[in-house]
């Protein structure tokens, strides 16, 4: 048994810091060790929680009062972010923990920023396996959060049990702005920033979406009225614990019905696909398969070779390597 | 020598049909022939045009008129199309050649719909294949059209010398309707139904995507002006030759700065890169495979087997099998 898998169980916060930072390197021992810990570890479930917003929606705030609630309640809270950009951007959106001061000073939370790779697979593994170790560390909840990059709402919708959005008030022009597949992805739809002044406009955006989350086709998977709109405020707490109410209904509901069960074996299995196509095409990127990539590619730039003979060259090679 | 080789280097239609039914064809012995037939035809280039429209900006007659324009100046022209949703509507967007009456019966014309495959990767293979044979088979201009699903407008802008983006008169807060990483790849956008009525809207059309482009980052490939916004009424055939000066006048500058062969050596290489990924992914797909990663895949759903550890079991699975 691995020297982390003790200390990870009994919940030991810098256990699963290491643990994680194993799982995200990229050293062939590191890996080979962050699989064997992730096998020994027991099978606990955590409600996972995508949660989807772009800068200025406030999230950085919802999710510190959130949290806080929910380990005001006595749960242990564990957030991971998914930022694909963190590498272009020269930081993670979670790299500054002052951005949640006072949750990642409880000791019921843990915040781990998003680490920065080049790639959104890479992020998609270990974020996967981040999730598995929060989940044995004893977490009751783990948010999984996003700026919403590219491809990275569904990449986060695929490894949540729930998905919300996080919006700010708006006007009803400004409806379109939202993506019609990440609406689609939404169970609820949390209108941020209803006190004050935009507590009116909040409301209006709040009727605005529900009517076109009404518009949305019907999944089944969904008891009636889902997926909802909701008005909250970060800064006052007012909806946050109507959200967590309405979370915990919908996430009973498809416990007591089997999809979430069936969620979460569909989502196995996509895991393990993309695994097996990310691991295969890992074998391009050996040095003596670049070298020989390399050439034939500047081959085929210069017209000596057609691209398509050019392919399957390199292919019989593979083949013929493999078998060496 | 292929039979078909000599018909289709003499232009001869039908034998350009069915090479391009070959190069469609999953069947091994087609694709062999494909490949073979492919590697013997000499390196002719037309110029190739990618198009891109959604259903109701006249994209159909703006073919019909803008390519009986360069019949009519003595050029041949093949029409392909992109249609990744051709499988779901049951019918490609050029299935009925009724849509383009004139042109299809014109002798100078080629006009030939997509595909039906369920995968946009083998809707580009096919399509990149068929253009080289439309361009051995001695067409000047190749057009690629699509209707702009998902990936497709990208597709179509990677194996086209120019972009061009036909839309419709619109007021001025449709102009976000259109995607701005589409907007980045038009190398020319043409504002359709620019007559009668429309005629006023479509010029402030123009402008405001004029103004448009101008935000956009400047591409070092581009010569002043360049990308630029245009009005056409493919109804009257107004702009269409101001259009086609437009679109010469920039490949040839391309042409004349050595862009255009860097373009070409780009894309090649991008070819050669996206068939290696597809001809090793495609390994999963063999029979014994297949039913391996069937029954492993089960096991992950059921939570017998972790996702990571089932895909490493498959790869070895693939490297013994291949040493075999």
């Amino acid at each position: 048994m691995d020297d982390l898998t003790e200390p990870l169980i009994q919940g030991d916060r810098r256990a699963l810091s290491r643990a994680i930072t194993l799982v995200e390197s990229t050293r062939a021992d590191h890996r080979d060790r962050a699989q064997r810990l992730l096998d020994g570890l027991p099978d606990r479930q955590a409600l996972r929680i995508g949660l989807s917003g772009t800068p200025g929606v406030g999230k950085s705030t919802f999710i510190e009062s959130f949290g806080r609630m929910l380990t005001g309640q006595g749960m242990r809270v564990a957030v991971l972010a998914v930022d694909p950009s963190s590498t272009r951007s020269g930081g993670s959106i979670l790299g500054d923990k002052t951005r949640m001061e006072l949750l990642s000073r409880d000791p019921r939370a843990f915040i781990r920023p998003s680490p920065s790779s080049a790639q959104l697979g890479g992020v998609a593994r270990r974020t996967r396996e981040a999730v598995r170790l929060c989940e044995a560390a004893g977490h009751d909840v783990v948010l999984i959060e996003t700026v919403g990059v590219g491809q990275s709402e569904t990449l986060v919708a695929q490894m949540s049990d729930l998905f919300v959005l996080l919006l700010a008030p708006a006007g009803g022009d400004e409806l379109q702005g939202v993506k019609r597949g990440i609406m689609e992805m939404a169970d609820l739809i949390l209108v941020n920033k209803a006190d004050g002044e935009l507590l009116s406009p909040a409301r209006r955006t709040v009727a605005d979406y529900a009517g076109a989350l009404r518009l949305l086709r019907r999944r089944i998977q969904d008891p009636d009225g889902f997926p909802k709109a909701l008005a909250v405020s970060a800064t006052t707490g007012d909806g946050l614990g109507d959200a967590w109410d309405q979370m915990r209904a919908l996430a009973d509901w498809r416990r007591d019905h089997g999809h979430f069960a069936r969620i979460r074996a569909e989502q196995a299995r996509d895991w393990f696909m993309a695994e097996l196509r990310a691991g295969l095409l890992a074998r391009l990127d050996a040095p003596a398969a670049r070298a020989r990539i390399d050439a034939m590619g500047r081959d085929v730039a210069q017209g000596r070779r057609a691209p398509v003979a050019a392919a399957a060259s390199v292919l019989d090679w593979l083949d013929r390597a493999g078998a060496d």
